[in-house]
């Protein structure tokens, strides 16, 4: 059964209420990341305690996340074009170089501004024909928001939910909320503010690491079309999580496919990451009871991605 | 004419000299990057001042810096598999996706400890075949090398040098001595120590950036052989400069090629970056006299890369 | 300065006196290929004398003709997976593989009908937006043209103009006439008939294969915008050349880009062929006096592909 | 529980028996490729009587029939780089351009003499080592052999043992053996002799034109251990069939791995091909009674290539 109208009035109205458009300038591209002032930066390394470094990425491998569910999503086909060769004769010192194919979205990524578009429009309402087949972005592309340093923040939801959570991990049909997210930020004494990175911990990625990537895909916990409100509220730079679908899917009202995409990316402008694999932050944050520490989360500048990989690094 | 015997015999003494088989362990596949310790990490974060966040990535487009001189190393192909495509039917969200093909060492990149090996032999005394076509480096791939996070050092070659560099490049034939080194050591009023990543600017990606690869190519200044022994009396976990080659290139000495790659990354063990941009960080470092900072590289994990494509950033 | 109005209504002219559209139903998708019977494949086969094959393709390999002037076309990159593997155990079979990452029109190729489109509509007038980034060419993609076997016809330009061309290659200025064709056939005392794929050597690709890529790719002999009303009087199923760029190029008339791309794929829906080696079969030709043969040049079907490489082969 | 000794013995003997190094000389780089003389030829064209053509390849695309069981060998991935783009300006012809990545053995393909080696050694006796992960198969590769032209057989397996297959295709345990193809033989009408291309169907491909690329790919009848043998006594220029590993799958012998594989390639010098549709061409044959044919399968010419895509076509 369809849902009812008011279901889509309810995304218009949230859509409203979140809309950064012009909020930048009309020519502005990379949205939410105006918010990582320097001073956030500055302040954001004042969390640097121990210098430990835990890195977010998944390993780039053929035997990656991707099920093949996402038509040309693929995983990276690594291959060497040299292998010990050498290259200005025998006896020389020897080279090994390597190609890779892979799907900008494949693994752990951030989705640029234009990774999705709705009613024709893109961030700051452009128009979506902004992307080509032949030179990708050219307004919002992921080669524009080449300054993702900033505090970041774990809001690990499934221990601040303590028992209703199994094995620390959340059920497939759990819709992250505004109130999770509190409940998180009590757990962890911090208030999520301005400029701030958040990671959203929800374990899905377990199933991954166990080596289940279909289970992983599918049913996934997720941000719940609520949060973007709540992330509008705080001023909050980008958002990342541990799933490879972001939002709850299947999706929490029928037949409305990937709101939180509509609302973070076009109409707050709001970067997004995916696949990250928040486990052994999570540990670390539980043991130190510190869950802010500075994030660095570099995109690899293609020109014209609507997505790219990145190797995030927490320093703690 | 081909070089007297003596000049190999260098080559022999230094590589002995700077030598670090065994000194982690035989089973070690990170080499200096040891040496960067927690309280390093600490330490660096300390240099954050401004909060400035500078990339140093030069773009990854099908224009890039590859020329088609090394074979297989080509510049990063990038293709849409969906442009606002409305996966889940008509007037849903669209959908942007993206897929590359690139060499791993095409662009602003680490090579791997792996990256050469010369007499049959890698970084730690590992036979060269633990690299296959197959698995790539199975030893010592850039998949381990995954913390890459320090304070960072830029010893801006041409600025310690006056008026010998020309318009701030350093000449096509220079190659850069300890004694330049120090130079610029002196010019930052710094002392590069144990854990270090230093950042070597010669200026010569302004060729690239001004559109002429070819000469960006070649002939191209860069580290002399006799930097590894410095690098290795300093400890430094890591090096970095702005040249397609990284060592001086046409060789100091003819015939014995890419010397200073066999003694870093093989007997060293420490990693090298090529292509990195570092204009807009020297005129930053030029403008408040500070010439030490937080840096964050961290590779992307291509499990048995033997180098990475990496984003890295300077945080002042 | 501009060409006078006159010239677009010539193309235009043309144009309507040229189309086949409706001509084999609404839904055709594989136009003058229709005019390749079973009675024309039983004649063509008996052309077959000698029983010599000449291979008419380039090798494929990253030392191609492409010279990077179209963007994304790029050379065949060709890169092994394995090498030797004993993917059963030690001592067991080795198996090497490859992969190759490739421009579909990079080398020896066959346009499919919808390479071009003008007027927002490509052949048999279907909207140019049934080509999309995620499906390719969804009407009349290089996947429908899967029966590629005729009668082939050698059209020896150079050789029919004698003294004209240089050393046996057409100048880069010369645009392939209809009387140049007639002359062609005269020469080879033959006649072109439906149902025919036509081989018009201009001997342009010596340029190429003495290697030099650049002078190959410009300025090139080519046909002429009178020829498509010529082939569509005789009911050729298929036009091949030994050019980058099929038609002269620079254009004949000031502004015009492409006129016979957009007359022959578009307006007659006849597919054609570029870079094809037409030097070993002009000799044989010529020694035996025979310009007519049975030739193979079936397209690899990849779905929705808008071009694809060929390897054709004349057996005489 | 691993097989006795004499199992590998008898390898061994046919090994010896049905080896052809030498036979075309030290450097013949063809193998049984050599047996298709122009009179092969000639005669193969007079078994066009209808005209006929049946393609034989399936189509390109993501969806192929590789699993992921073998790495590397990934299906073909088609990305547009250029849909409709007025290159020369708005108004102007607009062209579409793709790319692709694949494995070159991952579809209907040809295997290169070099596809395996075994005992360090590839056809002809030459090392397996000149196969490198830079240049590929520099002896032997797939470039070489660009002449495969010749008398198609069809020896329809199922059909010619009646009642013993299930809905024409053969079980997944049954080993296709001599007697199998002289029943087929003896159905068809017909005598293989030297320089014929053997098509062998078992009506496994039925499984993946259904849908099921994992039943298709295992178990898989296929050619038994005994069958290389005999196409040495026929002196068969090549053979294909409708399977994904060629031969019976599991092997006949414990842990005799792909020892047609080795038999047919490396000791007798004949190319194998894999995933041919033949479904089409039996129903035609068997419709007419008519079992050879003018059969063309030109390899593309990948330089160093151990395998390539092959679009063959039947012509009857």
């Amino acid at each position: 059964m369809s849902p009812p109208p008011t279901d889509f009035t309810a995304f218009t109205d949230i859509a409203k209420r979140v809309n950064n458009w012009g909020r930048w300038g009309p020519d502005d591209e990379i949205g939410t990341l105006n918010l990582i002032t320097d001073e956030v930066v500055r302040e954001a390394a004042s969390h640097v305690r121990s210098g430990r470094r835990i890195p977010l990425a998944l390993p780039l491998q053929q035997d990656g996340v991707q099920t093949g569910m996402i038509p040309g999503r693929v995983n990276p086909l690594h291959a060497m074009v040299q292998v010990n060769q050498e290259i200005f004769g025998p006896g020389t010192v020897a080279c090994s170089d390597d190609v890779v194919t892979m799907g900008l979205q494949a693994a752990t990524h951030w989705d640029a501004l234009t990774h999705v578009s709705h009613s024709g429009r893109v961030y700051n309402g452009r128009p979506a024909n902004t992307i080509t087949p032949h030179a990708g972005a050219t307004f919002a592309g992921i080669d524009k928001a080449r300054h993702i340093v900033s505090r970041g923040v774990l809001l690990d939801i499934p221990r601040a939910l303590g028992g209703r959570g199994t094995d620390e991990r959340l059920p497939g049909d759990h819709a992250v909320t505004p109130e999770d997210l509190e409940a998180a930020e009590e757990l962890a004494g911090i208030r999520v503010r301005a400029g701030d990175i958040v990671l959203v911990r929800t374990g899905q990625i377990q199933l991954c690491l166990a080596g289940d990537r279909h289970a992983y895909a599918f049913p996934s916990p997720g941000l719940s079309l609520r949060t973007p409100e709540w992330f509008h509220a705080r001023d909050v730079a980008a958002v990342a999580n541990d799933t490879l679908t972001f939002e709850i899917f299947p999706p929490e009202i029928e037949d409305l496919w990937l709101p939180v995409h509509a609302l973070d990316l076009v109409e707050m402008g709001m970067p997004q990451g995916q696949n990250w694999n928040l486990e052994e932050l999570s540990t670390a944050c539980g043991q130190t009871g510190c869950y802010a520490f500075l994030l660095s989360a570099m995109p690899e500048p293609f020109v014209g991605g609507t997505g790219t990989p990145v190797a995030p690094v927490a320093i703690l």
